[in-house]
């Protein structure tokens, strides 16, 4: 019996009841059985279970089930391994930064569509917002003043109508000042009935997965790319293909390789998440042509274009797509802050009035709290100015961690990517790379207490790529030097012959 | 050929791809190509198709297959019949209240889960708010200037980290309040760790269902019961089965027979929506027991208990609950206003667990604008005083309404539950029913300008009575007699006599 780590002994399932007249297959019975103790707290973390052949004599069924079940509730997170090869009840406690392993490919359909994987996978946000932290925007400057006066004068005296309900597509004047806001801004053209206020890119992914997809259908994702998005995709039971990202963008002929009846493509067109790469138009054009003849939709998310300046944008997917396939996603949390939850998506009149009476259902509108001191807050003219600003805090941030790169890591770590935004990504390069993995380099920087994202932490199959993705939105420039100082007497080269030379650095 | 409404022929699916070797059945591909078709607005609302055995001899497929795929975008709203009995894309523009048809009951398995059901079903919120739309507050004397006063407090000079991202289960100080307030005017006893921030019932109702069932698992809900609230259920996949409420709330024993392995009920013991009755605490103890022996989870759904009196209020379930397998659900939606999409759940602590984790995957957290004001809110007081003030306004027009209907239409309604909230039903008397059903009475009123939903909308089989739903929240007690007056002379069975008489009392 292994009670190395847990004194209790391994238990049984001997008390569950078992229906076998139910047309809910005996695996998943079992499963359900185990998710609902543990989340009733019944079976704590740390608590193993005997092995399958014995569960399965017990329940008298086959082995296999057990097996099949054990898979579902590892997949979901709920089980894990102990390190003599029982199975336990997974430990939240110990949850950290991991990426969803590689053993367990998501290209795999998923099988269970009703119960959210929720149990002990790690959450991402636990160490956010750390220096370097990919998307987390600045907002000491904010204009907080303007916002909160705003929000005043919007519940000073609010019509009647307003606080009994909101359309499910937002606050007419919010949608209107966000059509008027993407064509100056993104030189997207759109019209306010073509605009729905969503409540963040997450969520409006979760409801257009749900809308688009049947259980088993094939999604185009780019690879390397953004993991959290993909959650609501995988808990709408899509099939998560991986199409691989070069430097002008999604490889659209690996996709139409790979995965050929793919349902819907979802992408970062302007600024691919992570690598930064802005998709070339020969691409973009290939794209709509597959998606129009395959009659497929294709989620833009442009999550970060507002930072770069007008004259090196490219045209957004959703202005060259002809046949309305297009659904643009576009986001407040990064030009203003996440915590608002609130965003928009563009998509053609038809998919927007599904998508509101969807959303009528199910989580009825967006909280009408900020939408009309919003939609007053860029009537007057303060988003475009804060937004101006942080262009110019940003890129030089973005300067200071590339130089400081430069002059401190030359030989370890390249940026290729010119393009500003809130994060970059510094490629291993060969000597680097034969010296440690990237994930090896987080561990060892995290011990330093520096959290820097792994850049292979980023791929759904294995990482064809090794780097660090540092966000610098909240990177002042004057740290950029010192903290990269001590980053490369961490995992740098030259560390390794001068490390008493570099740690000196630290006191400056 | 039908084209007797639209001038266009009707329209073949020649040109439509059919992938035999994809593991999607055929029927899945077929709906799938149409509801696509729709949403970009390529099938027109209207528009009409050949017949089954046509469309089946283009595609060479089954008939069975063509009809499979009709049956689900019926269910889902996206197709509608023609008078002439052919198959047309259901028009939007003609959707009114109406209830799910009786014709396709929902106690069949939802085969289809992926898809949203979207389309043309009518959408609840189009007559909102009328003066008599349940659960619609009165928002004429909220405290505006504190609560605006409270959010331009909390944003002035807001710490960095709130403003980046909150955690999922909600602002700290929130979840305290939230579970002092349970304590004081609900008695129901919790720790704020027990609490999460929600975006509103729906909304946390379709996380428990996608955390808590597997497609086609069971749930009872109540008959008559909140139609809304079911749409979130049905799109994870659950199999309703209603479950009839009596004067002692849910029979449970009648749950036991027809669904005994149903995986969640879903209760509105305090206030039974739309009924009114309160659950028995034995019938309480019946339900915890089976869900005890069961192993299931319960969603007590408390919508608006806040508005009884303390010493008329029972027990809430979760009080009750000695395993832990209550949900609670709460809404600030009625003590406050429905726009805010401000509600709050109480669970044992794994279950909040799982359930932050969730979504912190799916869509983060609750908008954080007005999060910290509103904890500001109650612990200033406004929201308690408010509510006291709001009980004796609306236990008033409770007053009025019933008085009204029992002088003027005392031979054709009955009034039976004693309880404050915000909707009272007035049954039909056997007279009334033998002259019309609720929905002629509703379609008659409606007429007339009076909207007031039947009864029977709350049924999802055959209603078993008969009566008409009247909101009062926004109800001046001046207009209930002229209001009542206005609705006996419509459908009062003495109106048929005297509606001269009945028509002069509106000029008052």
């Amino acid at each position: 019996m292994d009670n190395s780590r847990h004194p209790s002994k391994r238990v049984s399932l001997a008390g569950m009841h078992i229906d076998r007249s139910s047309a809910v297959p005996l695996h998943l019975q079992i499963a359900a059985h185990i998710r609902n103790s543990i989340l009733r707290g019944v079976f704590p973390a740390g608590m193993q279970f005997l092995g399958s052949r014995e569960i399965a004599r017990e329940l008298g069924c086959s082995r296999t089930v057990v097996l099949t079940a054990w898979d579902l509730l590892y997949a979901e997170g709920y089980l894990a391994s102990t390190p003599r090869g029982s199975v336990m009840v997974a430990s939240v406690a110990a949850s950290h930064v991991e990426p969803p392993s590689a053993a367990s490919p998501a290209t795999e359909p998923a099988q269970h569509v009703g119960a959210l994987a929720l149990a002990a996978r790690p959450r991402l946000r636990d160490h956010w917002p750390s220096v370097f932290a990919p998307g987390a925007p600045d907002v000491s400057t904010f204009p907080f003043k303007d916002w909160s006066r705003l929000l005043r004068q919007a519940w000073q005296n609010p019509r009647e109508q307003e606080c009994l309900d909101l359309p499910p597509e937002g606050h007419p004047r919010l949608r209107s000042e966000i059509a008027s806001f993407l064509g100056s801004v993104r030189g997207l053209v759109c019209s306010p009935e073509e605009v729905v206020v969503t409540s963040g890119t997450s969520g409006a992914l979760d409801f257009c997965s749900r809308m688009i997809l049947d259980p088993g259908d094939e999604v185009w994702v780019e690879e390397p790319g953004f993991v959290e998005a993909r959650w609501a995709l995988t808990a709408a039971g899509a099939k998560l293909v991986p199409i691989p990202v070069d430097d002008k963008g999604l490889v659209v002929s690996e996709g139409v390789r790979r995965a050929p009846r793919a349902r819907l493509i979802v992408v970062t067109p302007s600024h691919q998440y992570p690598l930064g790469v802005s998709m070339g138009l020969e691409r973009r054009l290939e794209l709509l042509d597959w998606a129009n003849k395959k009659d497929i939709w294709v989620i833009e998310d442009d999550y970060n274009s507002e930072f770069r300046h007008q004259d090196s944008m490219t045209a957004a997917l959703r202005s060259l797509d002809r046949e309305g396939r297009v659904i643009y996603f576009g986001t407040f949390s990064k030009i203003m802050m996440p915590n608002l939850r609130l965003g928009y998506l563009v998509a053609n009149r038809h998919f927007i009035e599904g998508f509101a009476k969807g959303r009528a259902r199910i989580d009825v509108h967006t909280s009408g709290i900020g939408q009309l001191a919003l939609a007053e807050f860029m009537r007057e003219g303060h988003l475009l100015r804060h937004l101006r600003a942080m262009r110019r805090v940003y890129a030089a941030r973005r300067r200071a961690l590339i130089d400081a790169i430069g002059a401190l890591m030359p030989d370890d770590l390249t940026v290729s990517s010119a393009v500003t935004g809130l994060h970059l990504v510094a490629l291993f390069t060969d000597v680097m790379q034969r010296r440690m993995s990237d994930r090896e380099a987080a561990a060892i920087l995290k011990g330093a207490g520096i959290h820097v994202q792994p850049l292979s932490q980023n791929f759904l199959e294995r990482p064809t790529r090794q780097g660090l993705v540092f966000g610098y939105g909240r990177l002042r420039v004057e740290d950029a030097t010192p903290l990269l100082t001590r980053i490369a007497a961490c995992i740098g080269g030259t560390s390794l012959n001068a490390s008493s030379d570099a740690a000196k650095t630290l006191s400056y």
